[in-house]
């Protein structure tokens, strides 16, 4: 039990959980020269190209174990993967401290180890679903962008502590990491309290699941929090700084945000809302998915159909209840949780595995799942489009499309093309697909609040609901690495 | 600002946001000799007869003000009202501290003062609701079981830190009151991660809006946190005992939980449920409420209907889109939010108030509000019913009925009775009104956790899926107070 009194595992539970390993490859080809040195899973779905390394798991291989192998958890980088030594590293400690430093990662090393077990999730998890909508700022992810691990490090706290900080003036600790990007190197920021609270959980990590980090998820030393979306928990960690205020980082204000679902790519600018972090997103909200169903798997309706996925919540919230519908969400089915999280001090940072059997019928049309956390948060029926499309947890939808007598299709939101006709989304459609769009087939007339300034009051424009998939080179390498994820998944169905 | 961290308001805003105040007068009759000395708002809708005093404030009230003035908040109480004083009063601190004291409230006066602004909230908070389709073991709350005010006091911190606390082993923080009730004294414990966070806002109190508490509150000392249900905040205080494990109190292990639906009044002895205190709940869920509609007032569908009412969440977050909607959840408008809460450190623990307007058609059936917080968690269509009917924050729906030609009458959920014909919750019955309940007309099979031990682990009883109205003397009460509030309303309304 690690002394920060979040849910931790000590290292027998390594073994007592199978943790897979699979055969890592050199990643380089003619097209990725950065990332020639790194070696990589070549299951791994790639969402934006060759390079940078946006990449989830298949489906099939994302339930395999309860801790998920470093090497099959999701990948969100901005660019080129630092290549660092451990040897040479130094992480400088400055801002609202008494005691600035610049520490080594052997003195970092030296602070009290503690180990935390927890989802890590990227807040665009499921945004393929949202993108089938209306296109956002973001990618597509399908329901793999995130995994459950164990990261091994020290408190930050601790740390702070050592430094002398001013835990009177400070309210926020900002983070950069060694990846220079276009604009900033990468860096954000969170709330003091979240960091200084001894359950808080938030650590400078050298190990996941009892190895050295890859490269791909920070190595040598990043910062991890659990509960938060995977976007604060920053990589190749540099930079940490006691503030006042939020960061003032070009990724801080350009990322991780929910804005009102009128705000889009064409007044997000205009309006002034990327300066406003008042819609900065931390905490992770209840979400869940279907893992063991593939795109087009023929079922017989005639026999027992089981459907098994994962759950988790934000908060240190366990899940309580998940559920399945094949009627529409007129009944629901409480499903077995059948790997069940640690929890301490009533709370949990873990996912939770589940199963059950439904019997579908002739007019069975889908499949719908769906959580409820232990504060009686659920998932809700519909996608609420945002313009950065993050924390999607709508139910997860299965359409289900009569093909003969006994047989039926299945068909996934995140594998399908909009315009396939058992697309679950399409089961969504007008009138309500619309509702977040304000568009003139809407009843919606979309206000603002009065955080948002003068320059934001206006009514929304009457944007035409389109439904369109993405354009450009995104979408090809996307798809590419839908049909290589797909292929891989066929053969690995039962 | 209080250096609680948390959301405060400084006495200035007392006056910016009126607080009416109303005359109180001397509670006693002969039904109540025990409440004689106690000063009460006769508007007060009382919900378990004449004693105890479990009152919530009549729809018309709960929006009179964003701060709710003390003696229109809701009172939830066991027993007696504790008769003290603060000059002889003292609270006792005992358990993992190095020095255990017994405070005055004259010393913990002398602990550096600060302010939190935040709303309390009944867990049950909309019980009704829930009872409507098969009796809790609660009594019924309308949606007024929560009002927004300003705690002064200390931080709970500091006073426990002053005691020495042994923050490496202590994991809970256990309350007592003085109310002597048929098992115990009432009492709970919170987690010491919420007590310790500098910002987790956790005071010992001894005024609210600025004046010193009232009996029904807790005089002369209480605690409060913000974000948690209000079952926590142990009034008329007198023990603090710093523990690794959670309370050991009866109420702590028979109140404020939340089971899976399965669980009912048949199993959750004899399974022992009541023991396992994995099901305990601190944190507030996202909920809501239209105010400005009484039951079974008219409106003619010619003109456009105003539509206005509170929203709030737990953990922090902040409201970030309240919605109606007239087509059943099809398509939503976006409310405007007309007060909005002070957030700080990207948090608040306070409300909103929002307000909107909608044309109805001839052929509108119901009006519907959710709300969605800043972690894009969101009120589910529908309710999920659990044993103590707890963190109900299902979609808040009207039911509209054609009376005449433009004229439509509007039934609300906490007023009507079920069997009235146009009960919103009618809308809800069969199929999915059972989806809870594992009843023979369900296609729920409800199983159950690991979490739960092996004598729980039998498939649910089949329960016919009842709708029944509380029976015994609550309901005569309740539906006195009912018919009270409801006079009172129909006398505000405009």
């Amino acid at each position: 039990m690690g002394s920060a009194g979040v849910p931790t595992q000590g290292k027998s539970l390594y073994h007592t959980i199978r943790m897979p390993k699979g055969d890592t490859v050199f990643d380089g080809t003619a097209d990725t020269p950065d990332d020639k040195w790194i070696k990589r899973r070549p299951e791994m779905v790639r969402l934006t190209g060759k390079h940078p390394f946006n990449s989830e798991p298949p489906l099939t291989l994302i339930k395999e174990s309860f801790y998920t192998p470093q090497e099959l958890l999701y990948v969100r980088t901005h660019g080129d993967t630092p290549q660092l030594d451990e040897k040479t590293h130094s992480v400088k400690v400055d801002g609202l401290v008494s005691k600035p430093l610049t520490l080594s990662v052997e003195q970092i090393k030296q602070f009290s180890k503690t180990d935390i077990s927890m989802v890590m999730v990227c807040a665009g998890n499921r945004r393929k679903e949202q993108n089938m909508i209306k296109q956002t700022v973001g990618f597509n992810w399908g329901p793999t962008g995130c995994g459950n691990v164990i990261w091994t490090g020290c408190l930050l706290r601790d740390v702070l502590l050592h430094c002398g900080v001013d835990t009177e003036e400070a309210r926020h600790v900002c983070f950069v990491g060694a990846d220079k990007l276009a604009h900033d190197h990468y860096g954000t920021s969170i709330p003091m309290s979240k960091v200084m609270d001894p359950e808080g959980g938030v650590l400078l990590a050298w190990e996941c699941n009892g190895e050295p980090l890859l490269p791909d998820h920070g190595y040598p030393i990043r910062v991890v929090m659990p509960g938060y979306i995977g976007g604060r928990a920053v990589k190749w960690l540099t930079n940490i700084s006691v503030s006042k205020e939020q960061s003032t980082n070009y990724y801080h204000y350009r990322d991780n945000k929910v804005y009102p679902s009128h705000v889009d790519q064409q007044n997000v600018g205009p309006e002034g809302w990327w300066e406003d972090n008042t819609w900065c997103i931390n905490d992770l909200n209840v979400n869940g998915a279907i893992t063991n169903i593939l795109h087009q798997q023929t079922h017989d309706i005639s026999k027992p159909l089981k459907l098994s996925g994962y759950a988790y919540s934000g908060g240190g919230h366990r899940i309580i209840r998940p559920e399945v519908s094949i009627d529409g969400g007129k009944t629901w089915k409480m499903a077995t949780i059948t790997v069940e999280p640690k929890t301490q001090y009533g709370r949990t940072y873990e996912w939770s595995f589940w199963e059950t059997e439904v019997q579908l019928t002739p007019s069975t049309e889908q499949i719908c799942f769906r959580a409820w956390d232990d504060a009686m948060n659920v998932m809700p029926d519909r996608p609420n489009w945002t313009l950065m499309g993050m924390l999607n947890n709508s139910w997860y939808r299965i359409q289900v499309t009569k093909k003969a007598a006994n047989t039926v299709e299945l068909g996934l939101p995140h594998w399908a093309h909009k315009d396939a006709p058992n697309h679950p989304l399409n089961v969504l459609k007008a009138p309500h697909i619309t509702d977040t769009l304000g568009g003139p087939t809407s009843t919606t007339t979309t206000t603002t609040t009065p955080a948002a300034s003068a320059s934001k009051g206006g009514a929304a424009p009457a944007v035409a609901p389109s439904v369109a998939l993405m354009g450009g080179m995104a979408v090809t390498c996307s798809l590419a690495a839908g049909l290589l994820g797909f292929a891989l998944a066929q053969r690995k169905t039962v």
